[in-house]
């Protein structure tokens, strides 16, 4: 199956082998592996997996040009913090408060608007906005190997997802473009919403409070809630995916559990423990332990973009 | 469009007409309504609409085997409402607990298991349970023009979705089957789970608090959530599919929303406003208001299993 035509963008190697094995066994119809395409499900994490997540999540900074907004209306939002600490680019500051936190401000700052209205406001971004390394416009920072790993799976008849801790509704107004994955097959992060009536129509309206957080143990539920079934072969590259890959392992018959290490300064980026909002470390240590396939950028890609 | 050969159970009439208007004017290449395969949603309700809700709706008749089994083993239940009630077949009393209460009594039932072993238990269930009115296998309570409806969707591009306040994975358990649906197409009512490593294995373990009750408003809240597309086509039938028609309706271009009222003594069941657990009261006087298109089980269709 190595065949140089399969999956180009990818060196010959461990991980790839694993890939190939993985699917050329499930597809082999009366095999001792096989699994109806029913079955057939792989989950991968969005930010750092598919894409760039350096030096920060593109919904953070999404967020961030919207509180600059909000604060030409509402100069006082230049006093208060965390906005002071946004408005500054105080990343230090924003880092010390955590995950979770810095993506609720993320989410908050778009409270009020309805579902659509907010798909526009991302749409418009990602017409404008370049990244702050590469200089390009985010759905121009994807993973070639990794739009073409999704591609193949679902050529062998997977159903390819994101389970992120992302926002959902984010990571809808450009996942089919950039990746071929439908709105319907974007788990995440999600606020609550509000039915509203008005002029006889109805919205969902976002609120200011989280629904589910979608990182770690929550990343398996959310595949309970929304799939109902164990992915075949799921794929991250921080602690925030260990649940997911675990969960994902632990199922009967064959499974594959890749984790992407960010090893290449020269193409990309190198961190792994380092990185505060989104460290590589626990699941770097036990990845031999679980049974997962660890990932080079530099070794396992020929190419990053 | 009216061959004969499409939707043969369907009888000609406004409803079949609306269904085949909509359809062949979304998918007309160039024409003024089409919507790209990516747009074409469409959700059904499940208890009453795709199946029969009377005298009860099959996920209560298996909580209450279940509570049997549970009393078998704890005879204290005996005594304890709402044990009792189940226990006597109560049902004057459990409707007076109210549709959510009362689904909630039948999530609980099942708290603690995993979602793999709840679905083997619904599975089981499945294979010995009759409907109490018609005397044969749930499965076979499935009404023949909606599964041709849900199939002549599906040939025309149509993503085709449960959207219940029945439990998520009861649904799942079935739906496949029955319906075409798979499981990460149904959308219901959801208990909290729980990330459960034991033995070096991962599992999700239903706990007995609910995560989300899917009706009425919160129809198109989970819409929001798990699809993140207005549907062009609902199907409901009673005031807790309310505000997902409207949902529907209220979406720029063709929508269609259908609501069927069970007015076939003779066939099946006639009850509307009467049916304490889930009534169709408020749809039917508003239906003409909103835009909804009723359907007659009488009048409607040719033939009903």
């Amino acid at each position: 199956m190595a065949d140089g035509q399969t999956l180009p963008s990818w060196r010959d190697g461990a991980a790839k082998s694993a890939i190939l094995d993985l699917v050329a066994r499930v597809t082999r119809q009366g095999g001792r592996d096989f699994v109806p395409p029913a079955g057939r499900i792989a989950t991968f994490d969005n930010d750092g997996t598919l894409w760039c997540e350096q030096p920060l999540q593109a919904q953070l900074l999404f967020a961030f040009d919207r509180v600059a907004q909000l604060a030409a209306d509402d100069p006082t939002l230049r006093e208060r913090q965390p906005f002071r600490a946004v408005l500054e680019h105080d990343y230090n500051a924003l880092f010390g408060l955590g995950k979770q936190a810095l993506f609720e401000l993320a989410f908050a700052t778009h409270a009020g608007m309805t579902d659509e209205a907010f798909e526009q406001a991302a749409s418009a971004w990602f017409g404008t906005a370049r990244h702050p390394k590469f200089g390009r416009p985010f759905k121009q920072c994807t993973y070639r190997p990794q739009v073409e790993l999704l591609a193949y799976l679902r050529e062998n008849g997977f159903k390819t997802y994101i389970v992120s801790a992302g926002g959902l509704d984010f990571m809808r107004a450009f996942a089919a473009e950039a990746y071929g994955i439908p709105r319907e097959q974007v788990i995440g992060s999600s606020v609550k919403l509000r039915y509203e009536v008005s002029d006889d129509r109805v919205s969902l309206v976002k609120l200011p409070e989280l629904n589910s957080f979608g990182d770690r143990e929550v990343k398996a539920l959310n595949i309970g809630l929304h799939i109902g079934r164990r992915p075949l072969l799921a794929f991250g590259n921080s602690d925030g995916d260990l649940a997911m890959l675990r969960y994902t392992k632990s199922g009967s018959g064959l499974r594959l559990a890749l984790l992407l290490h960010h090893d290449d300064a020269a193409r990309e980026t190198a961190y792994d423990r380092e990185f505060r909002l989104s460290p590589l470390s626990e699941a770097l240590d036990k990845a031999q332990d679980y049974g997962i396939t660890v990932v080079s950028m530099e070794r396992d890609w020929n190419v990053v973009f």
